[in-house]
């Protein structure tokens, strides 16, 4: 039995008490996901963002808010776990000062400055074990398998998952895996339950348990 | 049988084909006012923003995404109402420029200026018949009471309903209802459903039809 870390949903960030940056990351491929590795018999953490997605009652869920939080809360559990499947979409820039108040309208253009969010992946892949897996994913919606190819290389992943703009939210959705060598190594289209269960067959055997 | 125009949910707007600026509303509030309207025999549409909670079966919803459209659904259906409740916590502010494909990272802080999105119950007030009733909502952090009076001078509507941030995705509430002479007509606490049908009942007598 190997232990799965499974990152899911997006992550917020606040620019004041009650407006904040975000995507439309459902959670849906990372309970998939969970319930794919639970149902193989594997240890499931899964460190998620706000969704009203259900997870698998089986999987010990984390919940968190920011990309900080949830690169924090994977700092902790990673050192235990034999693979990581990075599914969720972290905001990747948050503001660079966050008022304490509701920021309140002045009919004058509002100029805010973000700054970038901790890489979680490349962040955990640093202090990674040899015998660890770290499968990414990449939501590009412009040369896919070229900026695919690079955040592998970046984020230093074994495996990386591409997929559109047109995956979040919908039911249906296709996806390539592709390999340090840029191979693709699995193709699927399907419901997300579906390519859920073929995306981690094919992390499956790349696991040293 | 008045027919009641709800607004409920958050609105997004987008960066890109992927990042959004948004809120935290969970429609919830929206979704038990319709009830309480429908409950007392009247005629209910909603214009929602993205939500996963679920509006009455008997209520007609209308689904947008961006304030803009919020706004123009409203447009089509307010001539026809008798009363807005404007229970939405629309976007206030939008990026000038929205990138056509995602924008991505460069190690750099990204500067991004925002303007206002229209207000919503101003702009339906404008053209609003004497005989119909507009109540809006206002989530203030600080000094509650004087902003709120504001808003509803500005927004030139008949009462308004004043909470705080706590109120946001929490399943308990408190409100107070104030009237165009800061007088303040109801005050609830509770469950959102309880408040919800006090708050219709301190509207409903109000309702001429």
């Amino acid at each position: 039995m190997a232990h799965i870390l499974i990152t899911s949903g997006p992550t917020r960030e606040y620019l004041d008490p009650v407006r904040y940056l975000s995507n439309a990351s459902s959670g849906r491929m990372g309970a998939a996901l969970a319930e794919a590795a639970l149902d193989a018999g594997h240890r499931v953490t899964v460190v998620s963002g706000p969704v009203e997605v259900a997870y698998p009652a089986a999987a010990e869920v984390i919940s968190i808010v920011s990309t900080q939080e949830m690169l924090s809360a994977c700092q902790r559990v990673f050192p235990d776990c034999d693979c990581l499947i990075a599914a969720a979409a972290p905001c990747d820039y948050r503001p660079k000062n966050v008022a304490g108040q509701k920021i309140h309208k002045t009919g004058e253009p509002l100029r805010l400055e973000f700054v970038e969010t901790p890489d979680i992946v490349a962040t955990l892949a640093t202090g990674k074990k040899a015998s660890q897996i770290i499968v990414a994913f990449a939501l590009e919606t412009e040369e896919q398998h070229r900026r695919a190819m690079q955040k592998l290389e970046r984020k230093r992943c074994d495996l990386i998952v591409v997929n559109g703009p047109e995956a979040i939210r919908a039911d249906r959705t296709h996806v390539e895996i592709l390999d340090k060598n840029g191979q693709v190594v699995g193709e699927f289209t399907g419901g997300k339950n579906e390519v859920a269960k073929n995306i981690f067959q094919a992390i499956w055997h790349r696991i040293k348990t």
